[in-house]
C-alpha cells in the first residue's frame, strides 16, 4: 500500500511491522474528520501563495470534496485493500491521488500527520461531546418526569444499604439529575475550553507559512455549526502535537459518568431482586436464561455496572501510555483513539437505553409500603422530637437507640406499646405522638432544610 | 473512647472492628476544617430557634473557638489517647464535652457525620487547591525564566526521540507552560464550579430546620478569604452525601499534572546522561550511591517520574471504591481521603521542588551544538527549499529523503558535498544553498507559523 | 543525618531533595530484615578472606545482633533523629558506627543498597505471605465450620441477583473455599519460586567476592525456620537489582483475594437488608449512626468491599511506576514498598476480621425459609421432568417458560392449579408431581453432577 | 435471531437492548471451543443414559463436527445474519438446528451458557497459553545468540541511567531471559493449575447427571494433545460459573511480560538516539515521516512500551467488573472476553515481532567503545582496589569520591594524572595502577560474584 514516507528508505517494511503499526481499524472513523481537516489545510496553502495555482486549488478541492462524501456512505471502507493501509491518511491521499493524480502530491506541504492526527482526533470530540450531552439531556428529561410524578410517592432510604429514613422516590431521581448535571457541565468545560482546534504545528516545529495565514477560519465558518472551534495558530506548537491531556480528560468524564450509572444500575438490580421487589422491568428490557425457565434477568443494568471496568480500564490505558513519554511526539500516542472511541461508545449507549428503559420500570407500591411499615425509619424523627422538647440531641438519640433496642428484643411494635412501655424510655413518649411520627409523609415533609420541586 | 453512637447497642464493639474502621490516623488533618463547620453548624442551630440558649450558644462557641486554635499546633494529637478515637469528629466532640461539659451534646442536632466528613473534605480541597495553584504559578514563574533566557539557545528538538528539527530551547520550555496553564485552568474550573459546600443534608434526606436557616452565611464571611464557597441549601441531600465527584476530579487532575511532570523528568534524565550531556544538574539536587564513588544521580527527577504510578493508583482506586455503590452514603466512602490527600501531597512537594532544581541547571552548549551539527535535522528545510521553488511536497520529501540516505551510507557531510552530487538528486540543490539551510536560527526563524516570544 | 555517600559532593544536599527522596517513613518496618542481611553478608566478607579480621568480625558481628534484638522493641525508632535518616540502611549503618567504631565503615565492602534494599523486600515477604497464608487458612477452618453446619440447611441460589434455584447454605460457603484455596495456591507459588533471596548482585554488575562464598549458607539455616529461601550467587545481577516482579505479583494475588471477600462482603450486606433480612450480624461487628438511633450497619463488610480500590490502586501504582524503566536500578523503584506493605496489612486484617466476623452471624430460617416458598426456584427442576420423560430440553424450557408466565400473571400457586390448568402447558404435567419437585431439598439433592461433603 | 431463551416472555426484545447485549462480535472467537464443547457434552448425554436415543446422538455428532471444521474456515461468520446474533452460543445453536433438525433441541439438555462460556474461555486460554510460551521460548532463543555472540561485547552499564560499571551486552541481554524465564514460568502454572476445564456446573447449582458421568474423558484424549486438561465434576459449581480468576492471573502474568518488553523497547530506542548511538535498527523494522524526509524512527519498539497501558488497562477492567458482584454468575463476567483476547493478541504481536527485530540490530562499536573511555565507570573498580589493600570500604568510597570530583572539575583523564596529584587522594594510587582499572574487560572480569555463559 502506498505510505506517506519511504524517500530514505531502501529496503521494504516488513509485513510483520506493518500489521503491528497499522491504526486504520480503528482510525477509519477519523476519516470524516480527517477530509475536513485537509480542506482546511488546501484554503491555508492557498492563502500562503506561491505554494499552488487555482487550478490546482480547484481540482483537489473537488477531489477532497467527492471523498468528504464517500466517507459518509456506509460502503466507505469497504473495499479489500482498505485494511492493508497504515492508517486512515495514507488511505485518504491515495484516493486522491487516484481522482486527481500528481497534484495531490501537493497536499501534505507544511504539514504532518502528527498534527493532522490530533487535529483530527480532537475535532471527533468536538462533534461527539455535543452528542453525548444531547443524550445526557435526554435522560435527564426522563429523569425529570420519574421526580415529577412520584412527588408524594415513598420509599425507604438507605445508608449502609440498612433502613435510614423514608425519602420520596421523586427526590431519589432527582439525585441522579444531580449526578448528570455535573456530567454535563464537565463535558460541557471540555467542549468550550479544551479542544482548541488549531493548525500550523507542522511535525512539531511549526511551518514555514506565516502565522497570519493560520487566523481567518472564517470561510469554514459553515461546517462548524454554531460554535466554531477553530483557533488561530498553534499556541505552542511542541505542545499541540505532544498533547493528550483532551483525551485523558474525556476518559475521566465519561468514567465518572459511568460511574453514575453504575450506582443507578446497582439500585435497579437490588429493586428488582425477589427480597426487594419494588420494581417490575418491562420484559422488552429483560433477558431470560438458556437453562432456567422463569429467568427475567436485568441484564442490561448488569452490564452498565460492568462496563465501568472498560470506562476505568480506558481511562488507565492513556494515562498509563502517557507516562514519562520526552517530547514532543512519539508512537506510542497512536494507541490514544480506541479507548477513545469504546468510552464514547459505551457511555452513549447506556444513556440511549435507560433512556428507554426507566419509563418502562413499573413500580410495586405494594411491597414498598411493606418496607414503610418499618418502625426504625423514623428512629430520627422520635429523636427529634424529643430535641425540640429540650432534650440534648445526644441523649434522645441514646434514648429512642434504647427504645428500638427495646422493640426488636420484645418484638413489640411501638405503635402497640403501652403509656407505662414508652415512658419508661422518656416522659414525653406517648401513644399519640408515635403514631404521628410513625408516617412516612410526615416524616419526608418535616424535612425542611432541602427544596423539592 | 466515646463514641457519637451506641444507644441502641448492648454489648461492645469488638476491638478488631474499632482497628478495622477507624480512619483518625488519616482524617486527623481534617481536623480544623471539622471545627470551621461545627461553627457554622453551631449558627444555623442559633438562627433555627429554640434549639440553643444564648449562654449554651456562647458556651460551645468559645468552646469550638479555643479547640480552633488547637487544632493549628503542631501539638494537636499528640497525646496518647488520640489516635484510640474513631475519627476526627469523635475526637472534637469528646474534646468538647470536656471542655463546656453537657451542652456539648446538643451540638450535634440535625447533623450526621455523612454530611460533616463530606462538608470537612471539600472545604479541605477548596483550601488545598489554591496552594497548589500557587506552586504551579511559581513554577511557570521558574519556565518563564527560562523561555526568556533561552529563546536564541537551540537545541535538537525531537519526535520518536529521533533528531527532527532545531528548536529554541525557551520554546520547549514554553511547551510546559501551555501544560501547566491547562493544569491551572482545570484545578481553578472545579475549585470554581465543583466545591459547592452547603449544609442541611442530615444523614442524607435532609434536617428539620428550615432552609432558610441556611442561606446566608455572612457571618462567616471573614472565614472565608476572597472568595466565599459557601452555597445555599443542598441542592439535593441524597447527592450530597453521595457524592466523591469532586474527589475524583481532583484525582484525576493532579494525575494529569503528575504526567506532565513525569514527562519533563525523563527529559532531563536523558538530557543529564553522559551520552546526551546536555545539562548539569546541580549537586544541591542530586544524590550519590553507597557503592559507587563516582555517581551523581538525578534521583529528584526519578521519583517524580515514579510518582505518576502513586498518582494514577490514587485515582484507580477512588474509581473503584465509588463503582456500583447503592445510594445513598456506604461507609466504603470513608476510603476517599488517604488518597486524596496523598496526591496532593505529591503534585505540592513536586511543583515546590521542580521550582527550586530548575534554576539550577545548567546548559552545556558545546555538546548541544555538537548535535545540533546533525545535518539530518534540516532534512525538511531543504524539501521546504524545493518546495518554494514548485516541486510538489511529497516529490520534495522523496528527493530529500534520497539524499539523506546517500549522506549516510557515504559518512559524508552533506555541506561538502560537489555540486555535481548534489545535483544528482535534484538540480536546484547546490553548495551554496545547502550551507544557507544547514544552520539552526535560520530552521528555528522559518517556522513563521508559531509565535514566539 | 550521615549518609552512604557524599565523597565526590562538594555541596550540602538541599533540604527540599533530603524530605522529597527520604523512604525511612516507611522502609522502617523493613529493620530486622535489614540486619539479618547485613549478618549474612558480613560471613560472606569473612569467608572472601582479607577483608576481615576476626577481631574486626566479632565485633561488627556483636553490634548487628544487639541492633537486630533492639529492631523487635516497639521503641525501636521512636528517637527524635530518627526519622531525618534517608532511609532505614543509613540509620542502621550509623547505629553500628556509634556501637563498634570505625570498623563499621567495612560493612558496605562490595554491597549496594540497590541489592540490599531487594534482599529486604523480598525477606519481608518471605515472612509475611507465610503470615498471610496462615491466616487464609484460619479463615477456611471458620468456614469448613460453616460448610459442615449448614449441608442441609436451604437458601435460594441466585444469577443475576434473581432467584434461581435451591442450594444449601454450606455449599454457598464452599464456593468460598475455592476461591481462597486458589488464593492459598497462588501465594505459596509465589512464595516457593519467585522469591529467590540471592546475594552478590552489588550494584548491578556483581562484586569482587567469588561467587563460591556466596554459595553455602548453611551457618544461617536456622534464622530461617523450614524452608531455607537462600539461593547461591544472583542468576543475573542486572536483572536482581531490577526486577520488582515479585512485588507486582503479590500485589496481583492481593487484589485477587480482596476481590473475592469484596464479593462476600456484598452478598453478605445484602442478606442483612431488611428486605432479604436472611442474617443478623452480631452488635459487636456492627457500627451505629451519629444522627439516626435505630442504625445497627455492616461497616466492617463495606470497608472490605470498598478496600478493593486500594488494592487495585496498590497494584496499578506499581505496574505504573515499572512501565519502560530502563536497566538496572532506577530511583522510582523505591516506591514498590508502601503500596506493598499496605497490600499486606489490608488482606491480613480483613483476614482476621472475617473469620470472627463470620461465626457471630445468626442465619434467620424463618426469611430464608419464605423466600424458598417461591415457586420460580424450581422451574428448571420441572423442565428436568419433563426431559426425563423424552421431552427436548428446549420444548420442555418454552413449556415451563410458559408456565411461569401464567403463574405470575394469574398469580396463582403452581401447587394449587387443577389438573385441567397444568395439563394445558403438558399432559405430564400434574399436581402431585408438582408438590414433589417444589421442595428445596428434593431440588438440592437433585443436582447430582456435584460431590458435596 | 432465535434465542436459547424465551417462554416465559411474551414481549419482544427492544433492539437497543440486542445490540447492547450482544457479544457475538467479540465471542465469535469462541466458536472452535465451543463446538468441541457441545461434543463432550454430547457424549455425557450419551452415557448419562434414557436422554438420547443411538441415533439422535449419531446425528447430533455428525452435526457437530460439520460444525467443528466449518470454524477452522476463514469464511465462518461472514454471512449476513451472523452479527445479529446474541452470542456465539446461539449461533451455533442455530446451525445446528438448520442442519440436524428438531433433535437438536435436546443437546442443550442440562447444560447452560453460564458454564458453556467458562469451559470456552478456559478452553481457549488452554491452547492460547502454549502459543504464547512458544514464542517466548522462540525470543529467549534469539536473546540466547545475542548472550552467546556479546559476551566479550562491553557496553556502560547504568542505574539512574548514569553511567555505573562496564558490563558485557551478552550479560545485558541475559538480565532479559530472566525475566522472561519467569514469564514463561508464571503462565506455565496457570495452564498447569488454574484452567481446570470442567463439566456439570449447569447454571451454577449443578445438573441431574451423575458426576461419575462426568468423570471418563478418555473419548476424547485425542483433541488434548499432550496434556489432558479435563477434569472431574465440578469442584465446586457455584465457584466455577463465578470464577474468573483465570482471567485475571493472565491479564497480569502477560502485563508483566509487557512491563518487561516495554523495558527493552525504552533501552533500545535510548540506545537507538543520535546521542547514545549504539545501535542501528534495520530500516525494514522501522518507519519514516511524513514531513521530515530524514526520519527513521523506531515505532515498534515505541508502542511496545506504548502498549503496556491497554494490557494494563485490561488488567484493571476485568478487575474492575468483578469487584463485589454477588454470587453466581451476573452478566457483567460476559465483559472478560475482549480484555482478554486483546492482551494475548498484544504480547503474542509483540514477541513475534521483536524475534524477528532483535537480530537485526547492528551494534555501533566505535560509539559504544567512546563511552567506555569515561573513567568514572571504574570508581568502584579504583575503591575495591583500596579496600583489598586494607582501607575501610566507607574510607575508599570518599577517598575515590574527591578523586572524580577532582578529574571533573580540572578535566583531567585520572590516566594522565602525576603521581603527585594521584597521591593526594590516597599514596596507594599511582598511574600504574589506575591504567589497569580503567579497563572494561578488567573490570567485568573482577565481578567474580555472578556466573557468566
Amino acid at each position: 500500500m502506498s505510505k506517506l514516507w519511504g524517500g530514505r528508505f531502501s529496503k521494504k517494511t516488513n509485513p510483520l511491522v506493518e500489521e503491528f503499526t497499522r491504526s486504520i481499524q480503528f482510525d477509519k472513523k477519523l476519516a470524516w474528520y480527517d477530509c475536513m481537516g485537509s480542506l482546511i489545510h488546501l484554503n491555508i496553502l492557498k492563502r500562503a501563495g506561491g505554494l499552488l495555482t487555482s487550478k490546482e486549488y480547484a481540482k483537489l478541492k473537488a477531489g477532497l470534496e467527492e471523498i468528504l462524501n464517500l466517507t459518509k456512505k456506509p460502503s466507505f471502507g469497504a473495499n479489500e485493500s482498505f485494511k492493508d493501509f497504515e492508517d486512515i491518511h495514507s488511505y485518504i491521499q491515495d484516493l486522491l491521488e487516484k481522482k486527481v493524480g500528481k497534484v495531490a502530491l501537493k497536499l501534505h506541504t507544511s504539514r504532518s500527520r502528527n498534527d493532522q492526527v490530533v487535529f483530527d482526533t480532537k475535532y471527533y470530540c468536538f462533534r461527539n461531546i455535543p452528542n453525548t450531552l444531547d443524550l445526557i439531556k435526554k435522560f435527564i428529561g426522563e429523569l425529570n418526569i420519574l421526580v415529577k410524578n412520584n412527588k408524594n410517592m415513598f420509599i425507604p432510604g438507605y445508608t449502609h444499604l440498612q433502613h435510614a429514613m423514608p425519602i420520596s422516590l421523586g427526590y431519589y431521581f432527582e439525585a441522579y439529575i444531580a449526578m448528570l448535571t455535573r456530567d454535563k457541565l464537565r463535558l460541557n468545560n471540555i467542549w468550550q475550553e479544551k479542544l482548541d482546534l488549531r493548525m500550523g504545528a507542522g511535525a512539531f516545529a511549526g511551518t514555514s507559512i506565516a502565522s497570519s495565514k493560520y487566523k481567518v477560519f472564517n470561510f469554514y465558518k459553515e461546517l462548524f455549526s454554531d460554535y466554531n472551534p477553530l483557533k488561530e495558530w498553534p499556541y505552542n506548537s511542541i505542545d499541540t502535537v505532544s498533547d493528550r491531556d483532551f483525551v485523558i480528560e474525556i476518559l475521566s468524564a465519561l468514567a465518572i459518568t459511568g460511574m453514575h450509572l453504575s450506582r443507578l444500575a446497582e439500585d435497579l438490580i437490588l429493586w428488582s431482586t425477589k427480597e426487594f421487589d419494588f420494581i417490575d422491568i418491562d420484559e422488552a428490557f429483560c433477558t431470560g436464561s438458556s437453562l432456567m425457565p422463569q429467568k427475567k434477568n436485568p441484564d442490561v443494568l448488569e452490564l452498565i455496572r460492568g462496563n465501568t471496568g472498560k470506562l476505568y480500564g480506558n481511562l488507565m490505558s492513556v494515562l498509563v501510555m502517557m507516562k514519562g513519554l520526552p517530547l514532543a511526539y512519539n508512537r506510542d500516542m497512536q494507541l490514544d483513539k480506541e479507548p477513545l472511541f469504546n468510552s464514547f461508545e459505551i457511555i452513549q449507549s447506556e444513556l440511549k437505553i435507560l433512556a428507554e428503559l426507566l419509563p418502562n420500570i413499573k413500580f410495586k407500591k405494594e411491597s414498598i409500603e411493606k418496607q414503610l411499615d418499618d418502625e426504625c425509619l423514623y428512629a430520627t424523627d422520635m429523636a427529634d422530637y424529643l430535641v425540640q422538647k429540650g432534650v440534648a440531641f445526644k441523649d434522645a438519640h441514646t434514648i429512642i437507640g434504647k427504645l428500638i433496642s427495646y422493640k426488636l428484643k420484645s418484638k413489640k411494635d411501638i405503635k402497640t406499646m403501652t403509656e407505662e412501655e414508652l415512658n419508661k424510655f422518656h416522659p414525653l413518649l406517648n401513644y399519640r405522638v408515635m403514631k404521628k411520627i410513625i408516617d412516612p409523609e410526615t416524616s419526608v415533609k418535616s424535612k425542611k432544610s432541602v427544596k423539592r420541586r
